[in-house]
């Protein structure tokens, strides 16, 4: 396992500290891991090895993951559609909201403007990387259309007070209801593909940032208490880490010096890459001496997440960086590149993945 | 106008500190008003002015009164259905929500059962009584199945904060989220019908129990919320008392020793008048000196509810009580009689009525 934030403690902290286990523990497990999940992308989990076994044995499982219809996808979304596509691989069930609920709430976003967002940004790029949305296997809902998911809200805010969900999420008094109803949705949302409408009961493997961990505790809380009526089973877990930025800080959808967006045309997406912060030294005579900083470059980071495939030729990379002989102006050169061909391939798939792409919540 | 309860000063409080108004002050303007308005019985209102006005002018306007599904429809809830036909016949449109989603909140009373009842009891007796259902101006439906009011219930929850329920509805953080979310189902039925599906924003009135205050003035709140996006106008509403349970404390569903049922047979029906509190003096000396206490006399309350529909005969019941010529035994039987014939004829209606009913929300 290569693991590029070798130095980073803040993960083994989390899951020392929140009762989320390490990916790596599995790993030999798992056949045919995905790849970021080999390089500690993906690094830690609840229950995943109960996923794993049914992976194993054949059996039906879903996969659930939201979309958050509130701006442009950027090339940090692509790791969670990489992740969907193993698993459809692997025979999950697809179950994929769109969260115009809460974009309404949070954002004041109007439904018909989350609708066309999800179509043109998320679903065409799901699509166009490979995700199978044209499937039986598949569900793409809008939250707010699904009178399903409302019944099932509803059934889960039956089982929680405002005191726990203030303890999660810091609610005070002044807390609008909407949001105070919206980790509900999304508790309803993990939970739906276990209704009898849809095969009934079943494990469900929710991939995430841990950021988004209180939402899987709350929810796998509200699986056990609707056991009984139900039959709910907690949902399974993997948390992810995230593409840094190009400055270095977050890569945000509202911020286009940090993001590389999936609707860039090839030579834009080609160009930012230049502009990314890399892990080199103040001047070549040091990075000679002392090697690249290699955690702490985004260029590396673009190739883990999405540019090499080959484990051996990204170790390579890794190692000619730390002792010095790779030069940061090549390897931006190289990484733009790669940039620009997977944006090239990119940029043909969206044209038909448009049109099927409307054809999938019509 | 004859006030069987002049005496009581409960009610004029309310009107006074709450800001609800008398309806005896629009009495003259009202056509061919109500029974119950002008007996007193419906007492308050906030706004029913602009109602009347449109009445008058025959424009379209709507009313909502929804069915809890907890148990037994008893002779007190009558009085609503009486108003109702009064609305009916007057040109509303008839918005009738069955509480399903708050029976399981608060009760955990299944959908199923919610439904069953909801028509045993509830519509049957609606169109026995003669309320007219099986009509294109009548919207009966189960909150659950509702996915517009859920929309709706979506909108409103998104105006209010947690504190404000609380202080209405004395929530404490243990309350559940389902228990938090109930009053807007509420307020999410009293507005719907002014939803462009329902030809759009329009006066509404609102027939309750003065206990139902809150939920009027806090629909009355959010309707101004919601009037920059959907039009919304404040609801209006009367406010009216109950009828005295058989043992003078209050009637109610659960408690057979209290109430007559609709689904009583007439005989049982008239031997359950003949035990309800009297207002009757120890002796009959004393009566015939004293007179009886007509406002503390349950068989009175019937009369004037439900059972004497001419005025100048009601009043001289009263004087003859209030005189001491009219003894309790007498009026009792009389009242006995009376009661018995109406069951005869609800038992009749009651039959075709069960038929139309199923079809209602089917």
């Amino acid at each position: 396992m290569i693991d590029p934030w070798a130095s980073s403690v803040d993960y083994d902290k989390l899951v020392n500290q929140f009762g989320i286990e390490k990916i790596s523990d599995l790993l030999n497990d798992i056949k045919n891991p995905q790849k970021l999940m080999k390089r500690g992308v993906v690094f830690g989990h609840r229950n995943f090895k109960e996923i794993n076994d049914i992976i194993n044995k054949k059996q039906d499982f879903a996969l659930v993951t939201g979309m958050m219809p509130s701006g442009q996808m950027h090339i940090g979304h692509k790791m969670v559609v990489d992740q969907i596509k193993w698993y459809q691989e692997r025979g999950a069930f697809l179950s994929l909201p769109i969260a115009d609920l809460e974009s309404f709430a949070a954002r004041g976003m109007s439904f018909e403007m989350a609708r066309k967002i999800a179509i043109e940004e998320y679903l065409t790029n799901y699509i166009a990387l490979g995700v199978d949305l044209d499937n039986d296997n598949v569900n793409v809902y809008l939250q707010s259309e699904n009178k399903l998911l409302q019944d099932l809200t509803f059934r889960a805010s039956n089982k929680v007070n405002f005191s726990q969900l203030k303890s999660i999420y810091g609610f005070t008094p002044s807390t609008n209801i909407a949001h105070v109803n919206a980790p509900l949705v999304q508790v309803a949302d993990i939970l739906l593909p276990q209704m009898e409408e849809f095969g009934g009961p079943k494990n469900v493997v929710v991939p995430v940032g841990v950021d988004q961990d209180p939402h899987i505790r709350l929810t796998r809380d509200i699986a056990s208490r609707l056991h009984e009526d139900l039959g709910f089973l907690p949902p399974s877990s993997t948390y992810h880490r995230f593409l840094t930025g190009l400055s270095g800080d977050k890569m945000s959808s509202s911020k286009p010096a940090t993001a590389i967006y999936l609707n860039d045309d090839a030579k834009d997406a080609a160009k930012k890459v230049k502009t990314a912060k890399t892990g080199g030294r103040e001047s070549l005579k040091e990075q000679q001496e002392l090697g690249g900083e290699v955690d702490k470059c985004v260029i590396y980071e673009m190739l883990v997440y999405h540019l090499i495939d080959d484990d051996v030729e990204l170790e390579k990379i890794r190692e000619e960086c730390l002792n010095g002989t790779l030069r940061c102006g090549d390897c931006k050169a190289m990484t733009s590149e790669l940039m620009e061909k997977m944006f090239d391939d990119l940029k043909e798939k969206q044209i038909e993945a448009r049109e099927i792409a409307k054809s999938v919540i019509e």
